[in-house]
């Protein structure tokens, strides 16, 4: 009997947007896994912190902010080699994801490795768009509206074209890249609603002129409807 | 003082993919709002039955399920109107969402109505897309992938240029509109993966094939990507 590897999606941020099956589960799994940096727990960890009992076996997936994707594919292999070992000897695991596991989720690295060796289970989680949204109360979508949730890092004109084809979309990872997100809002007369660090303690919500002023950190979005904000 | 709203995703259909957050606030709140059919309680009724207390006082808000817009907007001028009575007299009322309250979900429509006179907070929730992602295990989007939340609803020729402007998608309502969808996925070359009625009892994974020849329900999701299912 092997174990099970289960992809848990811890939310964005905010502790009590586990859900009661992730709670459930860590309290009952004997091998903790989750991304991390060279040093110190990261965010999954933290904000799963309260549900993990002490003790428990833990496998933190290292690697630097600025690993490029050869470094990322290498620090997969290690964790996933060191998932394994658990899980062929029937211990159950589960890998924290922020967010949800399945939507730019560590979990998706793991499940390419393990997938087919062991049973596998996702719990997905709340997403960051949609926590934005509700810290913004900016209705996302309703009727039959498109959405989009599109990486910053994406070109002017990818991001432009897509914009276009939609009702609505949230715009991920914006940090740099807001003053060429400022020109491709200007030119299809979108407003942009920013917010940064959704969920945690330091959350801001700005003005995109605000933002751009102050230099936006990684971890911030922007939310736009067609239609505009109150658009109902 | 008068009471505030809460908008409080209740996920998929999976009772326990409910937030922390979520069964706290459902614990304490005086009041719970729902859609709901004409008899019976709904879906996010049902799936937050365990977390509602006895003796609390509920609003359904009734809606026909082929009601048009006027009879919509209708049903929740009534519901707002509900509502608001124990705002005004200072008690808190929990308004229950299928999935998230901001995408696609009832509150959007109560917020249109009350979000000016009384406090509001939002609690987002898993939703569907993620959820058929979790029950297929379908990776649905990493790096920098473009994503998409399409109604089936939406034009033959809307649908295929917005799949041909993403890397992933996720195909919503798909019921009867499943024959137009396979001749877009056709043209495109791309595999649609379908779930129906995810996270309910009911729910089954099938090919388009065997949905089409059975006939697809409203609750039916397709997801697709680029590069197919196992793509890393």
């Amino acid at each position: 009997m092997t174990g099970t590897l289960y992809g848990v999606g811890v939310g964005p941020g905010d502790p009590e947007l586990l859900t009661l099956k992730a709670a459930r589960l860590l309290a009952a799994v004997p091998v903790v896994a989750y991304p991390a940096p060279l040093e110190g727990c990261g965010m999954a960890r933290t904000i799963a912190a309260a549900h993990i009992p002490a003790g428990r076996t833990e496998i933190a997936i290292r690697m630097g902010f600025t690993a490029d994707r050869a470094g990322t594919e290498a620090a997969y292999d290690r964790g996933a080699a060191a998932i394994a070992i658990h899980l062929e000897q029937g211990r159950d695991v589960a890998l924290l994801c922020e967010g949800d596991p399945l939507l730019f989720g560590s979990f998706i690295y793991v499940l390419a490795r393990l997938g087919e060796r062991f049973p596998v289970v996702v719990v997905p989680g709340v997403t960051s768009p949609l926590a934005a949204a509700a810290a913004l109360q900016f209705p996302l979508a309703a009727w039959n509206d498109r959405v989009a949730v599109i990486p910053a890092s994406r070109s002017e004109a990818e991001i432009e074209a897509l914009l276009a084809a939609v009702d609505a979309a949230a715009i991920m990872k914006v940090g740099r890249h807001l003053p060429k997100l400022r020109r491709i809002l200007g030119r299809l007369g979108l407003d942009g609603h920013y917010i940064e660090r959704v969920g945690l303690p330091d959350q801001r919500i700005l003005s995109l002129e605000a933002a751009e002023a102050g230099g936006a950190p990684y971890f911030s979005i922007i939310l736009v409807h067609r239609r505009g904000k109150a658009w109902l």
